[in-house]
C-alpha cells in the first residue's frame, strides 16, 4: 500500500464503487458493503455515505466517529456479498470471509489488505444522521495499491447483480 | 419512455453513474452533468446531491425546487461533457449540444429524450444546502427506455477520464 494524495481521492469513489466499510470498537472490528455515497468537496476530501440503522455498523460509527472506507475489485467480489449478506453483531466476517485487517495510521478501524484502496476517515458532520442515517466522513488519509493500473471495481445494479468496471475513455473536459 | 417502478429507482443511480440534471424557469431551460449523488432511502427513491453554487442550476434549483435527472449513456458521451464544459448563464445548453428537451409529468424541468431513464425529481430537505450545497431530492415519477437492456452508462474518474460499464455479473445475495 502506497500513500495516495488526498486531492485525488474524488476520481476513486466518483464513479460509484462498491466499497466496504470498516469500523473497530472495544477490541472487535466489523466490515459491510456500502454503495450509498457521495462525494461532497474535492479537498479535504468529504463524502456523505448512508449507514442504516439496520446495520451493526451504524452504532459502532456513531459511538466511535472513524471508519475506513475500502475499495475492493472483482477478484474479491464473493467476500464483498458475504459482508452484506450477515451482521457483525454475529459474525467476526473478517475471519470469515478471509480479510485481513491492517493497522491504520490515523484511526483504529482497519484497512484491508485485499482492497486496492483505503480511505481513514472520520465523521465530519452527524446533523443528517437522525433524519437519514447519512454521515459526513472527512478523509484523513488515502492509500493505494500502486500495481493495480485498471480496477475491477464492481457497480450493485440491486437484488445480486453488479456491473463490472469496463473500458477506460478519455474526453476532452476542463471538468475536474 | 416506458413509466418505470419507483421501487426500482435505486437500481439506476446506485451503480454511480454520470447523469444529467435538468431544471426549467422563467420559459428558459438549463442541464448540468453531474456525478456528486448517492441515493438515501429505496421508497419514496430519495437522493443527495451535490450541485455547487459555482453552477447556474444552483439558483434554479433553490428557486423552483424541482428538477431531472436524466442518465446518458457512451452514445452522448461528448454531448455530456460539453455541458460540464459551459454555462447555462450564456449557453442554451440544449441547443448547443443538440439534446431533445421532452415535457415531464410532474415537474417543469425537462427530460432528454437522448438519456435512456429520465427521474422527475422535487427537492425534499434543503438543510445542507447552505453547508455543502447538498440537496435532497425525492423521484416523483421515473422513464426508461425499454429498449436499452446493458445500458453503457459512464463513470467520471477525474479530469475527461472516464470508466465505461461492462460486463453485467450475478452473485448470491440477500442484499435489495
Amino acid at each position: 500500500m502506497k500513500s495516495f494524495p488526498l486531492s485525488k481521492v474524488y476520481g476513486l469513489l466518483e464513479p460509484g464503487p462498491v466499497v466496504l466499510l470498516t469500523t473497530a470498537r472495544a477490541g472487535r472490528t466489523n466490515v459491510m458493503a456500502m454503495s450509498w455515497h457521495a462525494m461532497v468537496e474535492f479537498e479535504p476530501p468529504l463524502v456523505a455515505c448512508v449507514v442504516s440503522n439496520r446495520n451493526h455498523s451504524h452504532g459502532m460509527l456513531k459511538a466511535t466517529r472513524e471508519c475506513v472506507i475500502a475499495i475492493p475489485t472483482l477478484e474479491i467480489a464473493s467476500k464483498v456479498v458475504g459482508c452484506g449478506n450477515c451482521s457483525g453483531a454475529s459474525t467476526d466476517k473478517f475471519e470469515a470471509f478471509g480479510l485481513t485487517p491492517k493497522p491504520a495510521s490515523r484511526v483504529t478501524a482497519p484497512l484491508i489488505d485485499e482492497c486496492y484502496a483505503n480511505l481513514e476517515c472520520r465523521v465530519a458532520d452527524t446533523r443528517m444522521v437522525s433524519g437519514y442515517c447519512l454521515f459526513v466522513l472527512e478523509v484523513l488519509k488515502a492509500w493505494i495499491n500502486p500495481a493495480i493500473k485498471n480496477p475491477r471495481t464492481i457497480h450493485h445494479l440491486g437484488n445480486g447483480r453488479f456491473m463490472v468496471a469496463g473500458k477506460r475513455i478519455t474526453l476532452k473536459s476542463k471538468m475536474r
